[in-house]
């Protein structure tokens, strides 16, 4: 028995909550769901209801609360993904999987190699799309958490500025000869990780990593494809860690 | 300086092998290489080879034998992934991304929920699909090894077969409530593991995998999206077991 999960911006004092935008029409136009429908509602801060419709407008739902849900647990650990922005869809595969496997947060940055301009990036609609992506995957994972999506930042600027946790950056094979495992890693209550683009880091931006703290470690002797990297290092650090 | 990879059925005592087929297309119609060019061989077995080519033909091309060429390690774990299929493209992303973590083997499954039928599966020309598929990461992450791809199977018939390694099979959250992590597991030269449809496993197909001696596992509390559960319980093996 699923009930639909619907994002709310937020929860009054008195149990009561809108579906706006988007989130309306899906439970209207999409899911034909009306007056007295039963529905659980998040709010992407960690907080899930279930819930039930009181008025149906063409653009808000309004519903109240009718008991607290249990969502996906967070993991224990808070990481922040730095994640090189990818083309096109890939980029969207990265959200989607990083959401799933429970980041807090997501810095999209642009790295030496990386196929786009940070310009392009900054005044392109991509940033309300990954939020989007995001959403629908907080959905079909169960969290009632959204990832804090970052403005996009260049790599140097990312690197000088304040970060909590210990900062893990993997390495392709070709440049890992030496590394320590992941697993060698203090484990920690925060971490961030940052994966490079599709042609990697240079060797500049990795000596510019460990000078700013970080971890260089490999994922194996297998070059990854850059979209899958987030999780295999995710999956990675929780097991090395125990804190899935 | 990337040199373009391909795979031979075969490389003969005198060090000559043949690009057949796809491959020579790709080496003459795709690459526009010719006679004296300088290319990787691999026989799918785990040999790679710089190597030269001395007969451009329309439909084959010979080569021979440059010298050695180390290929990405294999991980120190013997794994066969048994993977529910799943739908269109999807499968396809779990035979590259598969290959890609190293597996040996990929032995495809249908499962109660699967939405597809073992005849289905076995009159299309998927399996054939998936080797392409299979053959195309191998080049892209290193390796000298193309995965086995087994004809398609029941989940009952390939619980009933022989089988070596642990086998260990990931449930979803909602049922795994109390299960042991993936790293309590006694660490093995091989293993198996069993990942289940978009709709999960069925209660009988848990207890089916319990009495054939499974170590089911939790990976982590956020429910998975079926085609990424691959790369997240690989990454997660590999780590408790230190084999990447």
């Amino acid at each position: 028995l699923h009930v639909a999960r619907f994002f709310v911006v937020g929860i009054d004092a008195s149990g009561r909550a809108v579906l706006q935008g988007d989130e309306a029409g899906h439970f209207a136009r999409v899911l034909r769901l009306g007056v007295g429908a039963e529905i659980d509602v998040f709010d992407g801060r960690g907080a899930m209801f279930r819930a039930r419709a009181v008025t149906v407008g063409r653009d808000d739902v309004g519903v109240e609360v009718v008991r607290p849900i249990s969502p996906a647990p967070e993991p224990r650990v808070r990481v922040t993904l730095a994640m090189s922005v990818l083309k096109g869809d890939k980029m969207d595969e990265v959200v989607r999987d990083a959401t799933m496997m429970g980041v807090a947060v997501i810095q999209p940055i642009v790295a030496t190699r990386s196929e786009t301009r940070l310009a392009t990036v900054a005044r392109s609609d991509r940033h309300a799309r990954w939020l989007r992506v995001a959403i629908a995957s907080v959905k079909q994972c169960g969290r009632a958490v959204v990832p804090e999506i970052r403005p996009v930042a260049d790599l140097h600027d990312w690197l000088a500025a304040p970060r909590s946790g210990r900062l893990i950056v993997p390495v392709e094979p070709s440049a890992s000869n030496g590394l320590a495992p992941l697993g060698d890693l203090t484990p920690s209550d925060r971490a961030c990780i940052a994966i490079g683009p599709e042609g990697g880091w240079t060797p500049e931006e990795l000596a510019a990593c460990r000078t700013a703290g970080a971890g260089l470690v490999a994922l194996g002797g297998r070059t990854l494809r850059a979209e899958s990297a987030p999780l295999v290092a995710l999956a990675a650090l929780y097991e090395a860690w125990h804190v899935w």
